[in-house]
């Protein structure tokens, strides 16, 4: 299998602005060019188009506006982890020998269809993720004698880092109480323990082992990839305290890239919610099972931005199709030493963790310099 | 790159039945596996779902329903040639090592919202494909002299082979007449003249080499992959009576399979309108410029199925999301010679051509047992 390199990318601030998908999707693409004017857009083969819009045709318009003409064009959509589902099938593409440069694009607009699953009647009432949101806490709470102001400091850590990312949603910090005391979704989750959905956009542009080096300096290699689907229902989880796809999905890109988790230096793991943080660093085995909060905690204290230096997606805002690239491109910036307030101390191996629908389905990356 | 093999196909009736859609592309997939009880679905690596319903989530909801718990898993929409988008990304999954067998399940509503494509505003007052149909018609008929009773015969002959496919939405055949009088609804345009959208699935599973040969004799080889966007707008098209992403996809999809056109015995190829028949031969090289005409009524008048055995669009109806995997299936059986009474004479290479608004995009595959 031929290695394959990101070599440049490009990204837009997060709001809550009201526009077409098509000018949010360009938005992105554009600042990538205008970043990278070495590229020759003649050699991009693909153009993938990451988003749960119900707009049609995307990867052809968008390559219309920009200029491509590529050979494969097409939408991916997944709910939430659509962004690395779209970098993954990049990654096959030229790693198959069909294409040698692959853009992959993710944009959301903040009214995003991609928030509620109708499909799913084991959510209940309300179909919103707020629903598995509450019970996973409900559930994490008991199993592991948490309490709800432990847990706040997830969000606390989150926008304090977002604060340093320029292109996140929140522009704010808060203190534990100030999470605590915000308004009460349910018994067991504040609206400040949740992501929110967003208009953003991001891209990224991948490339053959030989064109990544003439491109790039350093370029990032994707080394690990992990997927699993466990199953599309809330209720089919096997386990309330962990989740199975981001476990299986961690071994297997760790495997692949031929490490273990103590060598990865820096992580973007998918935070929807704050009790996502924990279960997520449990499963992925960065700590054992109930003591992801001390290492949260250890982090907050020692202003160590190891996990989720944007901000997470608490933090930063979750515009659904853009997620996962946007995470893909803070570890590439952190891995070249690109993150300005954000940079970790020098990390040579990132990990990008990016899940759907209550962790029924999720996806892990290990990049490397 | 290793070697990628059609090892089951599954399919249903199209109709113009109001199912959900989760239904419908659980029929055809339960389909595949009820004819080959021998396949093990813990096997499969990859649920793509190749659909334009606005649905979210279908990959792993599907993957539920039929008890498979992939690693990749996602939807992919390209309107129209959303099915061979699909075949060539597991195609590629595969050939990377990412996936040793994967299955594609196309499904669409009769009212699929594929039909318009909104952001177009170069069709005209209305945005349905009917705009760029009447002009092709228009356009190709006045460069190369031919009446509108000669190329009635496409949807003659058409109709008259999906009266052989017993899962075609068309049961009835008829004259040149009858086309020419049947409901005007362009200047250039009789109802006849359209392929109707409908209800329908159909799913294929993929396999690396050794998986294939153990699964099916013969497994069917996919040897050639071409693909090509030239823009997405219809008025980018660089001419009104060739298609230029055809023509692209086609050369690279024999070069990669070592054939020349004159090799190919068996041919689906997409006639979403009348029109779109000639034009595409001609565009693939199967016949000189203005001569598809005299190549359809030739092999109407000899009772050829040569092209379009399950009756093409016209005939068989047009499930935008599983069209291209409906005519990869009628390949794949017309190579195994189990097409019963749409048999053309032992075939040893077949094309398949699947294309997208007005031939902005285009798809070929190139099979061969």
């Amino acid at each position: 299998m031929s290695k394959v390199g990101i070599v440049a990318y490009g990204t837009i601030p997060f709001t809550k602005e009201d526009h077409k998908i098509e000018s949010i999707l360009h938005k992105s693409t554009n600042d990538l060019f205008q970043k990278n004017p070495n590229i020759n857009k003649k050699e991009i083969d693909a153009v993938l188009v990451s988003t749960n819009n119900n707009s049609k045709y995307l990867s052809p318009i968008l390559s219309e506006m920009v200029g491509i003409q590529p050979k494969i064009a097409h939408s991916i959509e997944s709910l939430c982890n659509s962004g690395t589902n779209s970098i993954v099938s990049a990654f096959s593409y030229i790693s198959s020998g069909l294409a040698d440069m692959v853009l992959v694009s993710g944009a959301e607009r903040y009214d995003s269809p991609g928030q509620i699953l109708e499909w799913d009647n084991s959510r209940g009432e309300f179909k919103h993720p707020i629903f598995w949101a509450s019970i996973f806490s409900k559930s994490y709470k008991q199993d592991y004698g948490i309490s709800d102001e432990r847990l706040a400091i997830v969000s606390v850590k989150n926008h304090k880092q977002a604060k340093q990312n320029p292109n996140a949603l929140s522009k704010k910090t808060y203190t534990v109480e100030e999470v605590i005391n915000s308004t009460k979704l349910t018994d067991d989750l504040r609206l400040l323990d949740c992501s929110r959905p967003c208009t953003g956009s991001a891209s990224v542009l991948l490339a053959s082992e030989d064109m990544a080096k003439k491109l790039t300096d350093p370029p990032i290699w994707i080394t690990g990839i992990g997927q699993k689907t466990t199953s599309a229902g809330f209720t089919k989880n096997t386990s309330l305290s962990s989740l199975e796809s981001t476990k299986l999905a961690g071994q297997s890109a760790l495997k692949m890239a031929n490490h273990s988790i103590s060598d990865i230096d820096v992580a973007e793991v998918h935070d929807a919610f704050s009790v996502c943080e924990p279960m997520i660093l449990e499963s992925l085995g960065f700590t054992n099972p109930g003591e992801g909060m001390n290492m949260i905690k250890n982090l907050y204290e020692t202003n160590n931005f190891k996990i989720n230096p944007r901000g997470g997606l608490i933090g930063a805002g979750h515009p659904l199709g853009a997620t996962g690239i946007s995470q893909t491109i803070e570890i590439v910036q952190q891995l070249q030493n690109s993150a300005e307030n954000r940079q970790t101390d020098n990390p040579k191996k990132g990990l990008i963790h990016n899940m759907s629908a209550a962790a029924t389905s999720s996806t892990v990356l290990v990049l490397e310099k």
